[in-house]
């Protein structure tokens, strides 16, 4: 019997097991005082690869067969063993993250949120994509029934990330939506933050035997990405890959995951500065106020954001003047943040000298930092022209470091974006029809740019429901069609089957003529509600749609 | 102006310009005769790929931004120049391909249903998978109004399959799915149909200037698979590809994709031996009927089928010798046929020798081949022992060759199908209540192995329709979760974008409150039809759903 709560015992779980791996100890690390934290952890090696593995593997057809509302109880069950323990929880993240309680409590309801959004779907059945075409035998060539339904891929491995210690972890948004889909789950915990990833692993693992579940569904592995991480990638059990991190360590991902026998899908999310266009009209009707509102978005969270604002593009002009003397004011007077890690914080600075000793860029503003543990705001310039001629100054600088472009005119800002690479998000200030016309001509390339955009709003944050899109094209993440926020976020573990001509006793219930699970379902291709469908049989129905 | 129909003129088409390409001279070889046909081809180079790459980018944004009716509109264009043309095109692709008028009437017919179904698809508006999250200003965080729609990928690269000259080649399956999601074409047409080829992409550059679309939207390039199909596929604006071919050949498509800078989606459907799993009582209940239809499924369109069932099991006894014997004497029977190319045929020679050079392989039964150039059936047997240790039995044989693998018992059955890599199909031959008890216990191997499960039914053909899944774990396709026949295949070449408080006047239509385009809506998570929609604000409706 799990019991939730309490200390880290410096312990990864394999299914039921708690076990200390085969490999060197690890510590997280204080990022306040650069001190390691109790307890030590030790890496896992291959063999406890290959155990969470083969636990999952072995646990797939249980798994994948429970009900949808068995698992929306387990993802509930999860939730609450979350919010119960959200004290202890929180102040362990604090420890090992720096990020502070109201940020870290936030995380944690959007964590459980996050958990009975995918509960709410699985009972909704829509995510089951089914599908039936009635048999047509009077038609040459004869057109067989055939039933179509989702089913998941396999085990999925979990790649925690470092800047959402709960929403993006062991119990985050990847590991909610391949649970949900049913698929068993093969974590690897961050070292930034082992106590934090034990405490949810614990919870999870308690939910796994509060409902009953196979030991299999759920294992939670620490250990060095490039060893224990890529071994978790190309073990042939695993199916699929979800990950929230760097591009460097999406990429590696990626291609060890292309490199199988098999290949599989990966859904990195990587890398995005997040573009922001000020419109005139906006900057004229209150480019102080934007300012403000800018300084605010950046330095949330030491700007540990991937939507974080990193790019700010306006036409030269007293408007953008006054956003710029507002927002290097600001940025000046910010006093610094401690960051999640000391590598965050090197790569921090080497981010910023990169972009620093870009052609044409000049230093608007730096805030001041208390100490050597503590990374503080920076605010660069440079022209439409530097900017395109430079591709350095398109990759991302992770942390509270923004770089506004100065643009000639609309043609120049069209310029820019074009330029870009694949973004998470774009956002536009707009306030006057002449605004609103620019927006239309420019939204296209938006729309190709990014996978959310934003009016009126800064891009920090991705509201947890059934219309966000956290994802976008290369290098954004690995796979453009899809989101790893959101209720669509189980899309991707499923893969869909079609049976053909089925006996009725050997269809699974949700394709079977009575609709027991009561699902939306496309009949001859029209959309049919579950009431409607009550106890009459497809075939009836099939008379009513042609 | 185009006109449609009449002979081929050896060239390829670059937008709206009927091009001979810079490279080498190619003809088509009627396979019966071994004879090229004129006119002759000359193969593309990097121009012609630059050419035709560039003008679909340029088509790109005005194509996307056409209304779903003008795509319908253009694809039942398409259709009907298709349906007009037939006797032409039926005529040309009979001496290309050697495959029977009745085969060849029946392609076509499905060619311009396939384009229909997408037409209707289209209209019916749910490839769009709007979801609309309101506004809750009230909640802490507060939460925006999030508006979500699909949007195509780009360009498309889709490569001409050898065996359906028409359903999946100019005009079939990839091109009708990328065209209709909104995304410009460049098919690489096959060299075993090149004067089809031309017929049918004759009929969609009329369609295109018909329907006085962008002149960039479709193009077909003649060439040399490994030079200028991998130039295509690394091509920078391509977005995507479509394949059906050969396992060899989509793995080059699929590392060429992986190794660009930006990573694109293959969709490649390459190779399936396709299990059937004859029951006892099946067996008891008709072996010698079974064994007819099998044959006669083996042996249609000499067996160039990607679903042709290429491995049936059975548990030993009398049962399964009469379904032997029948088999084995009507494969004896078998004439023979001649085969889509020398190349294949050459191919499926040596398939069936490295097949009957397998450990404890036993040759049951081979047609007679009137000449060099006909190739007949042959049906193998092997015990279920020396099918598991022998991996090479699992590759496909392409044509009309089968392996009657011969089981102790249904423990064995099963370990032969875990045995076996990904399929596009799986058949179960089931009467008595004990067969499908064995069913019930089989079907969830089948269900991990295969896209599609067939009920007392042979595998060949793929209802085009909604619920079809031509699909499945690799390596019968480079991605399971999608399909390359039926509706649901418009996916692939989508992603979402979502729209976060965007003012009324710059949300696209089908995102507006008032519904102009009459198409279903996930609001909150609910499902709306869009008759309960017309007229209401969103907000209000979201009073109702909450």
């Amino acid at each position: 019997m799990v019991i939730a709560g309490g200390e880290p015992r410096g312990v990864m779980w394999i299914g039921a097991d708690e076990v200390a791996g085969g490999g060197p100890a690890i510590r997280s690390m204080n990022p306040r005082t650069r001190i390691p934290l109790e307890p030590a952890y030790r890496y896992g090696v291959a063999d406890e690869v290959e155990r969470a593995a083969s636990l999952a593997e072995k646990a797939f057809d249980e798994f994948r067969t429970t009900s949808a509302e068995q698992r929306a109880v387990f993802l509930e069950t999860i939730a609450s063993g979350i919010d119960t323990a959200a004290t202890d929880l929180i102040e362990r993240a604090h420890l090992e993250t720096a990020l502070n309680h109201t940020r870290l409590q936030g995380e944690v309801t959007r964590t459980s949120n996050q958990l009975r959004l995918f509960a709410r779907e699985l009972r909704s059945g829509l995510w089951q994509g089914v599908r039936i075409d009635g048999a047509r035998p009077d038609e040459t060539p004869q057109r067989p029934e055939l039933r179509q339904r989702r089913v998941p891929l396999g085990p999925v491995a979990v790649f925690g990330a470092s800047n959402f210690p709960f929403a993006y972890s062991v119990a985050g948004g990847d590991t909610a939506s391949a649970l949900a889909a049913g698929c068993p789950v093969v974590v690897k915990a961050h070292d930034a933050h082992l106590g934090t990833s034990e405490l949810v692993a614990r919870i999870v693992r308690a939910a796994v035997e509060e409902c009953a579940l196979p030991e299999g569904t759920f294992s939670v592995l620490v250990g060095d990405g490039p060893d224990l991480g890529i071994r978790l990638v190309v073990d042939p059990r695993i199916q699929a890959v979800g990950f929230t991190g760097s591009r460097s360590g999406g990429l590696a991902l990626v291609k060890a995951a292309a490199g199988r026998d098999q290949p599989i899908p990966v859904f990195a999310e990587m890398s995005s500065v997040n573009p922001v266009v000020l419109f005139p009209g906006a900057l004229d009707a209150g480019a102080r106020a934007l300012a403000t509102a800018f300084v605010e978005s950046l330095t949330l969270g030491a700007g540990q954001y991937c939507t974080n604002p990193g790019l700010i593009l306006g036409i030269d002009g007293p408007g953008l003047d006054a956003f710029v003397e507002t927002a290097a004011a600001a940025v000046s007077a910010d006093g610094g943040a401690v960051m999640l890690s000391p590598n965050i914080s090197d790569a921090y600075r080497s981010a910023c000298e990169r972009t620093a000793s870009g052609d044409g860029v000049t230093e608007l503003a730096r805030g001041t930092s208390a100490d050597a543990n503590t990374s503080a705001a920076v605010l660069y310039t440079a022209s439409g022209v530097d900017f395109v001629a430079n591709p350095g100054l398109r990759s991302e600088m992770f942390g509270a470091a923004s770089l506004v472009v100065r643009c000639r005119d609309i043609a120049e800002i069209d310029e820019v974006l074009r330029s870009l690479d694949g973004q998470l998000t774009a956002s536009l200030h707009i306030s006057t029809p002449d605004d609103r016309e620019f927006a239309a001509a420019i939204l296209p390339v938006l729309e190709r740019l990014a996978g959310r955009i934003v009016f009126n709003g800064w891009p920090v944050g991705a509201a947890v429901g059934h219309g966000i899109v956290h994802g976008g094209p290369f290098p954004a993440t690995s796979d453009s069609r899809t989101t790893s926020v959101g209720s669509l976020a189980i899309d991707r573990f499923l893969r869909p089957v079609a049976y053909q001509d089925a006996p009725a006793e050997l269809l699974p219930d949700v394709l079977r003529d009575d609709n027991p699970e009561h699902v939306w379902r496309r009949i001859d291709g029209q959309l049919q509600p579950p009431a409607s469908e009550t106890g009459r049989p497809v075939s009836a129905r099939l008379e009513v749609v042609r």
